[in-house]
């Protein structure tokens, strides 16, 4: 089971996506039908207008989720390259709902002068499907729709100015989020799944989810305990080695650059970075 | 101005405050009401029903932001308290809405197995009037619809856990906000304000906005660098010295306490802590 959000002429509407055709659902995008009712019963919800895959825009799959959790230093190889020390609990920032584009579109990176080091963090994204609050194993699982792919694309410069990442991570209209979710009937608990992201055409980051140090149902178990999580909600479970930030030379994105961000199973983000 | 979210028997709307009367307006609460007309105009949608304050009870000021933002180390002392270097650039992170209560809501601290390190931040807090990206000085003011009161109850255990401060930050519902905002209109930029935490009636926080080192336009103008303020959003401005878990020893809220955090010119939130 595949859920997006497609661009319509009037706004948005969810869909579900099923071997190249995109059929349209009666609410106005995947956050809302999450909120409205299960994933295995949403195709109720069909309005009858079906298009090709090439026929439809992605927008952000969960326009306004009440919250966007992103998980640092959650892959051994990235906390080395990032000169961290491997935590003892999950690194929990947020991101706002400004941040988010769709599947396709330009990451609105600023000039150089505003930041002069915007990277990409390829991420295995939990989308939540049910309420949950201090859950055990079995219910954090329960309580997943499915899974996303996300570029947490961050401006290292920013990021780093104070102790909280924050001011790094939000810029306005840069973190591509889609281009749907795949349903847990598919992808279970998300482990084992190749995740990549490439800059150009030439790969940049590549590993697989069964290197996460907290798996996505720890996360969700663990951030069950703080508050309640809610349909719609976003838990991007962090970055495997890779970034520019780590590498020998540094590298960062400029205006032109296409960056791919691949996971298993789920699909890929195409996304030109172009200066604002 | 004063301008707040009341309780109402069908959920909650906006109201006016002036000289002990509250007049609803005919939006759902005072973040709608933003988003909808400026704050001087909004005596226009008054519904006609007037109570008096000792009849209603205040929601969340703004039930649900699209971003709340809280800046840490931003009082010289409590950045020495804490151990931190002051910082060159604002310290941003952020909170979610279901961390929010009204001005005399209960806090629900969790049991002492769970968190044994619940602590008080009074903070000045600035609350969003107009849409502003890239602000100038000028424009970040004129973007501030006013100010109104946080106690950015904290988790210093999980505050802790990480380099990231979120999950001791935003735990649900012990966050007060309110209980209402005051206009720049009476307040101006929210320079010399005292603010006040007291727990049990004694004096715990005794500083003025006059020692913020970034003031609230200069926390404006920098995160609209980052991404677009919207009506409704909250900015936090931090807390100064005397929190808990700065003292020698170590002091930190339990089931019955009593806090009350005051700002001049606006107002008090009068909460009591209820283990859950």
């Amino acid at each position: 089971m595949k859920l997006g959000t497609i661009r319509t002429e009037t706004g948005t509407a969810a869909a579900l996506i099923d071997d190249g055709t995109v059929a349209e659902l009666s609410y106005v995008d995947a956050g809302h039908a999450l909120r409205a009712a299960p994933l295995g019963t949403l195709g109720q919800a069909r309005t009858g207008i079906e298009l090709g895959l090439d026929e439809v825009s992605f927008a952000p799959l969960v326009p306004n989720p009440s919250k966007i959790v992103c998980v640092g230093l959650n892959y051994r190889d990235h906390v080395e390259e990032m000169g961290r020390e491997v935590p003892s609990a999950p690194t929990c920032f947020a991101k706002f709902s400004g941040a988010l584009i769709g599947s396709s579109d330009d990451i609105e990176i600023p000039s150089p002068d505003v930041s002069a080091a915007v990277d990409w963090e390829v991420e295995l994204t939990v989308v939540i499907g049910s309420s949950v609050r201090n859950a055990s194993s079995t219910a954090a699982l329960d309580a997943i729709a499915g899974y996303t792919v996300m570029n947490d694309i961050s401006m290292r410069d920013w990021q780093r100015r104070s102790i909280q990442f924050l001011a790094g991570k939000t810029w306005e209209h840069c973190t591509p989020l889609g281009p749907w979710l795949v349903g847990t009937d598919e992808l279970g608990d998300g482990s084992g799944l190749d995740v990549a992201c490439e800059v150009n055409g030439v790969t940049k980051q590549s590993s697989n989810t069964d290197h996460l140090i907290f798996t996505a149902v720890d996360l969700v178990q663990d951030l069950s305990r703080v508050i309640t999580l809610e349909p719609g909600d976003i838990i991007a479970t962090g970055t495997p080695g890779g970034v520019g930030a780590g590498r020998d030379p540094q590298e960062f994105l400029k205006s032109g650059d296409v960056v791919t961000t691949t996971i298993e199973g789920i699909g890929s983000l195409v996304n030109t970075c172009r200066q604002q």
